[in-house]
């Protein structure tokens, strides 16, 4: 631990709550709207990283550690509680860091449910939490012998969309994983799903649930904007036949977007069944950010591929509010400072029971 | 009537003018403008989406009807009249509920100029106002024998993009015009226009022309999100053909933009001459949001597909300002709240004439 | 010249220094952030824009002249001068209006650093900086016979990507230039250059760098949005091949993005490797704005097309502060309004010879 705490005048009472989130992802936006919050800031980040964050002068106290991995660190986790009494707010690079157990095994309070972490990770269970919440979601191809028409074949636990190809037959789904093999990014065919190709525009719901409250708000809606395939379009396609081009689906950034007015009603209405469907199967269920992410097909039909049980990148867009948390704040809303916001209410109704696990 | 007026301590004044828009379209945006600038709130929804309007706060009073249809009954009218003594603000779905005989028998004041709906409603009529505007347009085509090169197919009347198609030649224009009176969209052939494709990046102009001070102001620019043809460049070209995909243009949602600030003197000048041809053409002219939508061609030269002739669902964008809007206010001014400060002016120099029809 | 100053009641004291810029390309958004720094603002338009920008009540001063050319003249430039004592903020209309003599002769001094203009204007200096700055770049193909692959040729010194087009042989090459010296585009094939088409999704880096702190600031990241380029994925395969769709890439606007935040890093490296080149190759470096344009390729690395020296017009999507801005300033920040944040910091400091040449 080679504690490289930026020097500042910050003079926080000893009574602040400490916000503490992985140095990746959306932790800029977490510690800023923390900060706007009133609440100390600590980061925990990578050393090859520490020259960019301690850019950032809402970041209170900077940790630097050699990989991220060492967040499983017993005494490191003692050493943060002892110094900071932090809560962690984790993100989509906490959870690709570590496997499952892991992350259950932190000593820190997380904000949010970690056990419904484990069903964002595990495609059966992420399913099974689909179905529930009635989230319409692709048709599932149980064998290449019966792809017919458009489908993508995705990677069990495949992060960003690394690896994801598109076929139309037999023969092609076999080239493709003949070739991700060779390439040992996965092991066999088996380690492939097939899904009828969906297609629509990509739409990307970013929720907040209150139990303190018991409100569901919508603070934000964007679209993913992903290298290659989002460059592909504009290569006329006499180029593209002639190139042979195979397209990834790596995220680099988000786009914002609103959405038709008439289609919130059912956006809201999904984001409750997913509350609802959450509390029965995992509880305590879904406090704090989530994500559903899919595609409206050409019926404005919503199709889910994904869910995200914490925030999401995409939020990144509104560091000072959407057009949609502007609907429901008075003040610029983040993502990030919605959660420090709710730790604030949280702290003086004493109801941190309801936020943390 | 089911008058579900939320409870909420507003003690506002009788003196505060109360503005009105159904529960659609952009309805969040309006009534949260209408409330920023300090006035009264009330919107009319149908009882199924009650759930989601009662969760914004920045609405006084919400009163549920089975169905839009019910606005124009007379007496349903006078309660409100006698009740709120409103302002109804005009949108696209009061424009696809009602026929124009319907919306024009209106007893509520209608801000802006309701007898200008129905040269957006039909198209005879808006290509006589974009004539007489002299916004460049489309070629037309009379006759599917004369389709030489790509042409997109449009529906007399049709709704945000629905139903059109592309062809280049009479055969396809056949095949799918019976794929249409098959399932009963349309009756015949007639229904359908032909239009050269005009190529070029798809661009909305969302303007405000304030009849009390003589001026045009442009607040905000962006471009529609259409599903499924704003999806298929995600489809790589061989996949394209061998899947035979059928593109739609159903609208869900709306992306920000900016324009090169050397196009913006025409873009002012396309929003005058519309401004003045429609004081010529149907008077009192065009007080209030309009719209001009079209495509920059490949020699940046614009091309207007349409106009709408009063608030337009892409300026939810912006609740909070856009980058245009913040060059000619010191406030956040969304579409809608641009519309009660026009009120407020109006009520303050005593000329509520100018601006309701 | 014709000095329509605007009357408006403004008082500001002659201590205030006067920003001026040309009327064109971000000049609404400079002037907008002069003011709202507490700057005088001028603006040298053409007589044809006079009516447009006159609505903005942010310029102080419009100076009204036929042509930009005219900004060469000695005599015009000593009245400017002597009347307003102006800091001249060079953008890509004056670059694009001046050859690098003119510009390098004018006697008003010019925010920034007017010898890296030429670096801009200049192909070879151009790649040699991004060379020395370590940016990767598209793979240059020295001759047309050696054409294999998609590639893009461009021509010398063209702007806003007009004339630009795709080739994945020799025989297409020549074809096309033919089609450019047929319609007096270009003399020769002389003129043009080839790339290896660098297939990824676009991103503009938007910079500010300070002399006085010697800090690096990333203010915003945009994408452009091209005609027809970004309208061709649009058109479904069938239809493009049948149509033979030859796309061009003139800029007509922007869509903003964010960037995932496990990018930063390397994009502030980037940027700081940049600064650092400029100052050992053409003192005293690169003070204030500057932008790194280029692609995301599959694998999430960055390649590098270009770079503009000064402001760029991306920068108009952020005039109230971008995602990026609002983490480093607690008021909206556009890259205008630091602009004159840098200004007024160095009359304070007493270093304007650090951001002015």
């Amino acid at each position: 631990m080679n504690d490289q705490t930026a020097k500042r005048n910050f003079d926080l009472g000893i009574d602040k709550q400490t916000v503490m989130t992985l140095g990746s992802h959306c932790s800029l936006q977490v510690l800023k709207g923390a900060k706007d919050e009133g609440l100390n800031t600590l980061l925990v980040c990578e050393e090859k990283r520490f020259d960019m964050y301690k850019r950032f002068k809402f970041i209170d106290n900077i940790v630097s550690i050699k990989n991220f991995k060492e967040i499983i660190n017993k005494n490191f986790q003692d050493e943060l509680i002892e110094k900071y009494s932090p809560i962690l707010i984790p993100h989509g690079t906490l959870i690709s860091t570590l496997n499952m157990d892991e992350l259950e095994s932190i000593r820190i309070p997380i904000f949010g449910n970690k056990w419904i972490l484990r069903w964002e990770s595990d495609r059966m269970l992420k399913q099974q939490l689909m179905d529930e919440s009635k989230l319409p979601s692709p048709t599932q191809i149980p064998s290449k012998n019966e792809i017919d028409g458009l489908c993508i074949v995705k990677l069990h636990g495949a992060a960003g969309g690394k690896g994801y190809f598109l076929v139309t037959d037999k023969k092609g789904f076999e080239e493709q994983a003949q070739k991700l093999i060779k390439s040992r990014v996965i092991g066999s065919e088996e380690n492939l799903f097939i899904q009828k190709y969906a297609n629509g525009v990509p739409v990307y719901l970013q929720y907040f649930y209150s139990p303190i409250t018991n409100e569901l708000e919508l603070l934000g809606i964007d679209r993913r904007y992903e290298t290659d395939i989002d460059a592909i379009g504009r290569i006329p396609s006499k180029f593209q036949i002639s190139s042979n081009i195979e397209p990834s689906y790596t995220v680099v950034g988000n786009i914002p977007i609103v959405l038709r007015e008439s289609l919130l009603p059912e956006v809201y209405s999904m984001g409750e069944r997913f509350v609802e469907s959450s509390k029965r199967l995992v509880p305590p269920g879904m406090p704090g950010p989530f994500c559903i992410e899919g595609v409206y097909d050409n019926n404005a039909n919503f199709i889910a591929f994904e869910f995200s049980a914490r925030i999401v990148a995409g939020t990144n867009l509104y560091v000072s509010g959407s057009p949609y948390s502007d609907l429901l704040f008075e003040t610029p809303m983040s993502m990030g400072r919605r959660i420090s916001l709710e730790i604030k209410r949280a702290i003086e109704s004493s109801k941190m029971g309801l936020i943390t696990t």
